[in-house]
């Protein structure tokens, strides 16, 4: 078998490596899982430069999601050939993987790019638009980086309620799509956002999730309402976020941050669940998804981490550990 | 009776005047109040500069408190001679002012420097404390700007309560008359000041306090418990507020602003009489004061307002309308 380790903290294109070993032998319980894909998210290489919010022991095994399919069991509960999630914290990127069977969350045949990236964006995409505002349909939300997965995914989620979406990119060019699969509003970042929101939406904002930090973060706090919530998830411009005191103080807004991580660490089973559960028809059904730009093998994980972190891409970009 | 003025937004330097005109005649149920003192916050010459959360129409009357004596009644309620708050939304830098007898906050004998500063820096310490966090005896809180008005009456307010006060100041010699007032410790902000901070307490905050903004600002997010708080309330350094997405994402804090006229707009008759009660007692017994720098005649108020804004204060600067 082969895996992506890294043996210290550092740029991904520079310390990840691809290891071979020899596959281990499953105990009582357990079932090897072939991996078919995995994405490259954000949070995957931040977690390699050791500037995430945790820090594995190292040696590590990169990646955090993907999906694959059982090729060998010991045990009963799930049978070989069935579809599964690969099982999280053992990192995703790898040819195979041992799970314990009772743990594995078998999932319905479809679309393999489209579920292997089901278990962070589209929950986080879910959990910005439900934990920190209470929306209702008619009202208008703003967001940042609104061609990334996560953006794509507020995009349809807020559609299918009602909910209207006033998008920020960076360049003109990533409009159509995002206006294709729903957007009420697309504007390109710049100076005079709030204005150009004000103009183009006649709506004053309940919510800004914002993934990009820098001046991006306080041009959203100005298109808000009284009160209005500003929710970071990101930092893709790798600056400070930076916000006037005066939009703080004489506007109420408040300002939160949105890890996966921790709400995974308060929700209840029950509550996970229901967030799953749903999201799951959704992408299998194919009326949530994300654009796709490059499948990669593992054997060019340094080519794709590089891709990926360079920006200027059309869509997520997914490792195929057993071939493509 | 002479009052100071500005006709447009501007430097306060360059754009408030002094004007003389008649007094008004008193209808039935108005007093007249003679200004005795009045402080320079820099609420005011954020308002003066256009600069605050609502413009007032020109020209406007600078100032928004002070206290004063009632000189002239044409009514019942109130004699001739008693110590009233002056009345707000009509300008306090005036040798006198003409209110409604029913709106009149008579204010026991006491210190008229003190007193004059009840109704803005008292109230916005003690809602900074009450109203993002429940503290409890031996909680630490971290704020900059420590050796503000505001910041002296956190630090004995908290104090009263039992509560740590971690005071962050721009330079050393204003330590002593912290750490004579009851700060639990004294630190000069640098990039270093969450290390510095753990070392000296041993602790996590609970609620950081700033009216500094600008790198500062992400500083005090560095020393906040998981969940902590931070409250911006002003913007001493002129900067935006900047701080790390991994600041607000991994450690699940919230941010928000302060402003005393949301408080006024949303608080009960009830809850506003509880706060300035228990305010006066303690001003007018001295147990809570703020250091004064220097008192200026009406007259001066250009070379007043230039000298206040050029800081390296050692407290406040009043002014004396009718005398010093």
């Amino acid at each position: 078998m082969k895996r992506v380790i890294y043996r210290e903290f550092g740029h991904p294109a520079k310390v990840l490596e691809l290891i071979e070993e020899d596959s281990v032998a499953l105990e009582p319980g357990q079932a090897r899982i072939e991996v078919l894909r995995s994405p490259i998210n954000p949070s995957d290489y931040i977690q390699v430069a050791g500037d995430y919010g945790v820090r594995p022991p190292l040696p590590a095994t990169a990646g955090n999601e993907g999906i694959g399919r059982v090729s060998e069991v010991n045990g009963e509960g799930i049978k070989v050939g069935q579809l599964v999630l690969l099982p999280i914290g053992d990192g995703a990127w790898r040819t195979e993987i041992v799970g314990q069977i009772s743990h594995l969350v078998p999932m319905p045949e479809g679309d393999l790019d489209q579920l292997s990236m089901l278990m962070v964006n589209p929950a986080t995409a879910h959990l910005l638009l439900s934990e920190f505002v209470h929306l209702k349909e008619g009202d208008w939300i703003i967001q940042s980086a609104a061609n990334s997965a996560v953006g794509t995914y507020v995009v349809q989620l807020a559609k299918a309620r009602g909910i209207n979406v006033c998008c920020v990119v960076r360049r003109e060019s990533a409009a159509p799509a995002l206006e294709e699969i729903g957007a009420s509003a697309v504007l390109v970042d710049g100076p005079d956002l709030a204005k150009e929101v004000r103009q183009k939406t006649g709506a004053k904002m309940k919510l800004a999730l914002d993934a990009v930090a820098g001046e991006t973060f306080g041009r959203l706090a100005e298109t808000l309402e009284e009160g209005g919530v500003l929710v970071n998830y990101g930092a893709m411009s790798m600056q400070p976020a930076q916000i006037s005191a005066g939009s703080m103080i004489f506007r109420d807004i408040t300002i939160k941050g949105f890890w996966l991580v921790h709400w995974f660490s308060k929700a209840s089973k029950a509550e996970r669940m229901q967030v799953y559960a749903s999201l799951t028809q959704a992408v299998a059904q194919g009326t949530l998804f994300a654009l796709i730009d490059k499948v990669f093998a593992l054997e060019d994980i340094t080519e794709a981490v590089s891709y990926t972190m360079a920006g200027e891409r059309t869509g997520k970009v997914l490792l195929a550990p057993n071939g493509i």
